[in-house]
């Protein structure tokens, strides 16, 4: 398994009633995503909004991407539950619908009793019993609990845990979680604002919100870090920025939806209790997409 | 509904394989609970392991409590997950085996965007669509987002919105609360330490993971204080207190099972990936579990 | 040394161009206070702008206030800075100039540093070398270091320690305080949305910023929960709360000073860099001393 | 002026009563601190010890220094205080004394009150009033206040204003930082695990602790990053990390004082509440010190 490069963490399509994934939506998005460079897709993260989707609807949607997805793509599924055995249970069914890897998620419902150890055991009975690769995801400020450096080295010991997702932000933790693991063990970051310099410090890629609007420029900062042309890649992180924090920190889920909506995707709106994205976040979000395109030479802005 | 007096947020107990729910031991705890002056029981909060537990699981707990509990005890029963569609859902299954109000947690998956406004149409929603009558339930710490006094008013005025469970402790909150909201709705507390100042400032009752443990001395603290008997009170609060926090802040779930088992229920453990209490938990739940009998009339401790 | 009762944290009055401490405006605002039951003051505390205060200033303001004071109400200085030889200087001083007792804050230069032993040691050479009696000062919000309740235990035996004031407003952590020290060490609280309460959990009296513009409302609140009059005390605290939180949370010391202004006190503006009350303040603090006016007999405005 | 390069904030070395500075060993310090490509030097910062200083001890340790320092290297000079009119009369001492720039911390006395327009009206004040350039000082988990990027923003506007100190470790905010004032403002980093990864995104040097241990790294590490060498500097970072964050999260300025004791200069100890070094810090130390040392060519450590 080779997990570097861009990743979207996949924004999950409803219907208009919000009752059912839109499986049309999610064809015409993975098309369009399918003629980028992406290294793969990441399904049922925070921003796939997981907390928000059925059991059963979650299986439809690995099926789904996985038929729609070739060999040569990563589909990443996120199998973290707060129990060790509904995790389990999610990491098999998961494998068995043709997912390549587990991304499990820091269980957060407890969190003064979520210990170092505690943690350690979880993640290994869930490598243990997992049929595919498992990787960390780490997200203190959303999950509540911060898994720390020495559990990750200890983690990545076992044979079928193979990599990390930090999308803390906080470079300096990155760099020592890279330190502290082998080789062959990948870090890769959640945190667009700090993919380039979480890149020179040794993540090998990133798992980013903006991934899911603007792919072409994600993929070309991380080209352009590997080939050591640092100020090209400075220059667009830069350029990048703006658009990465109004899908994340400012509008959210609903904001990330709505710029697909304007860059030609099919967004449609999140899931109460998330609300719609306001209109004064339209306005924003175009500005910034007309930015980010005046800057990179895609046609990220749908012009119809 | 008449929401005052004690209520346990009742421990699941699990078979040994922490497969299932272990309905024997939960009939043989309901029935030394049913003896005592508890005025019902709060099913799948945060100590219930409600994170852990399969909706299955739940409507089957449900049935058992309600078919063993009678009608003069109120079974309240936790609804909350964090889509306002699967919340709506959880409602209905509860309403529909018997229970007599829905506990709500404020929905915590994407904190930054869970505004007052977020909430109100959130909850509003969820009590326009349940059968049964709703409880917010705010517990800031554990979910990551304040339901704030402003919106618990204007909640307050729906007519299927009867009361709030506040676990913070911040007993001036709590008497904001009280002071912002009709005297027909109800705040109980969720945190014993807490239990006697908020019943001075208005609070109605408490939802208190140690009345797992001594249902007794709860009610008796209850009762003393609505009789305005509050130097008995204060010092049985006082008593109260060191197995109140060891049962919640220092061991968590693991030692509130432990101190059932060690005073006369059946506790078992809790599900991975919680641990065990370690046997240090184990004298010390010991050691404060004597000194609240010592103090206090009622056998707590298991003498066999 | 009788530690009990009601004690503003005196606002230090400044000169209009901010330059000096106006000692015409602080005599008046003493005769006034004089005129109360309030059991003495507490001078350069947080609402006194310690931080903003030079020592030389600091040792006028001692003197000025012990000259006007009767020896029968207690003048208390904070006497807390950041390094252990800073606060015993501070302490010697004020005590040279008539100071009943110091008030010495945690301090909070280094905060991971400050672990319970250093603060005791920190406490303990401070009341080895003071000539007065120390009061310990704990405010975790607003120093950034919690003193645990084991260090506030530990330090209650020293013969030199008398008190503590609490500011944090959790009144499970005064319960705490008082159970874990000696009858002749006195809890006072620094959180008037708290101090009904906390005077029913045992503390000894309260240091409210609202005592600066309401004694009299403050006093009897206090009177009527030593008397047990529950009911009656519970009624003021409720009418007391939003004036309290307006000169505290919400506008801070300059809404403190502006609320004197309104009543009658000279409160003159804080030094920079806090700004000025802005005029919505300045109507949302009238409209709440005339509420309280209207439910509490005392004229708390000034209607020149 | 021309801030760019490495800064070590200065420890401040006392004699071994703790009751004045020594300024023999800040001398022996100096001198060897001059013999490496240091850009100046950092006096009365957070490592510094500013908290503990007396406005007395801070002149002379001002006046000591500058006489000691040839005017190629810098003289910069924490003046920061938590009034506007304290800070203005410590900028101007400093001015006097020949210091080169204000350091100014971030005001922390209220953090509630202190929203942009107050920290942009406490700067202004100050830059208008100081003699010297002011360099701004961020360090939101110290000071407890964060200066938004907004307020950055403007206050690089002023002609008086020339750089900021940002000490979080967010690298992702030091480019915000960056992206946000002119080319000719200087953003230096005061956090050395974030050293690398910084200057990668346009941060022009730093000013952290470790560089008055091992100033030779330091400047090494920046002039690999400038040069392009990316990959040298990487390995460098790394290897200096365990280092940097033993003599500031883990041990503090006691860690900070003993590792230079160990490197062959004069830390002494810190003054209380500060307690000195455990015995398993000085191992600790001594062990990383080594590392580095085997990792880079120089002799850090005195093998005196």
């Amino acid at each position: 398994m080779h997990l570097r490069g861009i990743f979207p963490p996949m924004a999950t399509p409803f219907t208009a009633d919000g009752e059912a994934i839109d499986v049309d939506a999610l064809k015409h998005n993975l098309d369009r995503w399918l003629a980028t460079g992406l290294a793969g897709f990441v399904l049922l993260g925070s921003n796939g909004e997981a907390a928000y989707i059925d059991e059963d609807e979650a299986d439809t949607l690995v099926a789904e991407v996985r038929s729609h997805v070739p060999a040569g793509r990563l589909v990443i599924v996120g199998t973290g539950r707060e129990s060790t055995r509904a995790t389990i249970g999610a990491s098999r069914r998961a494998a068995g619908l043709g997912a390549d890897a587990a991304l499990v998620r820091v269980p957060g419902a407890f969190k003064t009793q979520m210990t170092a150890d505690a943690l350690v055991r979880h993640y290994t009975a869930v490598a243990d019993a997992s049929p595919i690769p498992v990787i960390l995801y780490n997200f203190a400020a959303a999950f509540g609990v911060n898994l720390p450096t020495d559990a990750v080295a200890t983690l990545s010991a076992h044979p079928n845990i193979v990599g990390l997702k930090e999308s803390g932000g906080d470079v300096a933790q990155v760099a020592e979680q890279v330190a502290a693991t082998p080789g062959d063990f990948a870090v890769v970051v959640g945190a667009a604002p700090a993919l380039y310099a979480s890149l020179c410090v040794g993540a090998r890629g990133g798992v980013v919100a903006v991934a899911n609007v603007a792919p072409d420029a994600c993929v070309r900062l991380y080209e352009l870090t590997v080939a050591g042309r640092h100020q090209e890649a400075l220059a667009l992180q830069r350029a990048l920025a703006p658009l990465a924090r109004a899908v994340t920190a400012t509008y959210g889920v609903a904001g990330l939806k709505a710029a697909m909506t304007l860059a030609g995707y099919r967004g449609g709106q999140p899931r109460s209790p998330l609300l719609p994205a306001p209109p004064a976040a339209l306005s924003a979000l175009s500005a910034r997409l007309l930015a980010l395109q005046q800057f990179f030479e895609g046609p990220h802005v749908h012009t119809a």
